[in-house]
């Protein structure tokens, strides 16, 4: 079984790894030539909660995959504005029973994804493994995950299982989502406040909960999330997702979100797009207004555009 | 004609000092102790658009005011979240013809002050006069005005004339307002959206411009005021109000506006309840949903808990 994880930065990297490591056919692919450059010359030098590895991996950046390279699972693991460019690159290495993986965070990946495979073989879900890329070729993966997945039809059960057994093997701690809608939205609540009022606020995910305001703050972004999630068939109490949330930041307090290292440490495009930007979308489909996420979305490109980000 | 100036920070010692060199009889008042002390004991030192001036104006700590004094005419030109307590001190000075003239930023004021006098003895508007205060007993004035009055209730015409009088004398360049509320409902936005914004994301008035992003926060919180302003009587076009905040934004273009100055500067509170919070409160009067405005509060309020502001 060959597996390509396209997108190795931090985190596809850090899944490549584990997979490697149990002895699958894996191959690197990235959109970043430096990442792809170094991968390729000294191997992938990898932390694995502490543990040093250096792995010899295939790596291809995404221009140069082999002409007739195919794959039978595809790890999707980009920045979710750079989903449609690596979709194209691999179209043509993915054959007629191919998986697409995507755990990424952010709302309706698999639309995109649709246009290249049927529903029935994308298997979707949500992760809490974190992970992060210290330079080219180097980078660290921590947490105990979980992965929880699901399928999006039906007839999608049978993959869901393949992937489960792959991730199993590779201690990578899936989970079967009882509710994968439910567990994609979830996520949404959690990067839709913590990762957004950070990222404005500048500050550790600890410092939202000591502010009655800033909890107001993350309640008004989660009441809005909750009404738009009601689309998709999610019905969640947006004050049990609020003590969820509170409970989580307190869980991780010192930690910022990624969107906070993407802008603030290291002046990245961020994905607000995808997360507050996409419930307004979503919502305004369906007429049910979503301002604050709107408002939150186009703040947040206010300081990308104040930092030049890029 | 005894004139008082209930809050002689850097606007009111301002209007005093401008009122005193034309001979008037005006007495400073102000809260906060050092800035009494100081004049005092070294008189007001004031650069007015640049030329210095050192004026021995009266001055009594609020808390101190001679138990017989009356004032026929009170300007009041504190912080609004002092405004309740200043009145609390001066209302034994006021006697049955007294004049309060009113040209603080933010939304109802008068329903305060009304607790005091009846409102044909309310004088309200609005002023585009500069001030700071550097250190106590030194502060300065910049600008050309106009300060913008109007009565509340006809028969508060007369009241009107004689403050215009007094501030024209004193080359304050007073204006008559045609439409009193939407002068104050135009200022709402102007301080809702500039003094909103630069304080939460850090920046200059025309930072604001440069920014798509950010227009579009500007507009959205524009168009939220325009629509509570309707309770009032005042039916402004949002699209013009936006216009005409960008081209003011242009005009005073590397200017921090005051709300930046108070928090991120000097870490004081700011007055956001009084603009953002009072247009969603009084929205939420109406029915009218502001949830933007009262976002835009909550975050400000947030900043003010991160950095411990007092």
């Amino acid at each position: 079984m060959k597996i390509a994880i396209a997108g190795s930065g931090a985190l596809g990297s850090g899944f490549g790894a584990m997979l490697y490591r149990q002895g699958y056919d894996v191959t690197l692919i990235d959109g970043w030539e430096p990442q792809a450059t170094a991968v390729k010359k000294d191997g992938l030098h990898i932390d694995i909660n502490g543990e040093q590895h250096h792995l010899n991996i295939p790596m291809y950046q995404d221009t140069e995959i082999p002409k007739d390279a195919k794959y039978d699972v595809i790890f999707l693991f980009t920045k979710a504005m750079q989903l449609h460019d690596m979709l194209q690159h691999i179209q043509s290495h993915i054959h007629d029973n191919t998986i697409m993986v995507c755990t990424m965070n952010g709302l309706k990946h698999e639309r995109k994804i649709a246009n290249y495979v049927d529903e029935a073989r994308i298997v979707r879900g949500v992760t809490t493994w974190t992970a992060g890329l210290e330079s080219p070729g180097h980078t660290h993966l921590m947490g105990a995950g979980p992965v929880e997945i699901g399928a999006l039809v039906e007839e999608g059960q049978p993959n869901v299982d393949t992937v489960f057994d792959i991730l199993e093997k590779a201690k990578l701690n899936p989970h079967k989502s009882e509710d994968l809608q439910q567990s994609i939205w979830k996520k949404i609540c959690v990067n839709g406040t913590a990762n957004a009022l950070c990222t404005i606020l500048e500050c550790r995910l600890s410092n939202l909960n000591e502010s009655d305001y800033a909890r107001k703050l993350v309640y008004k972004i989660t009441q809005e999330i909750v009404q738009v999630a009601t689309v998709d068939g999610v019905h969640l109490n947006a004050d049990e997702v609020y003590n969820y949330l509170i409970d989580l930041n307190d869980k991780v307090g010192p930690h910022f979100p990624s969107m906070y290292q993407d802008l603030i440490n290291n002046n990245r495009l961020t994905e607000i797009d995808y997360i507050n930007g996409a419930v307004a979308k979503l919502g305004a489909e369906h007429h049910i207004e979503a301002p604050v996420n709107q408002f939150v979305a186009n703040m947040v490109h206010a300081k990308e555009e104040q930092r030049h980000a890029k």
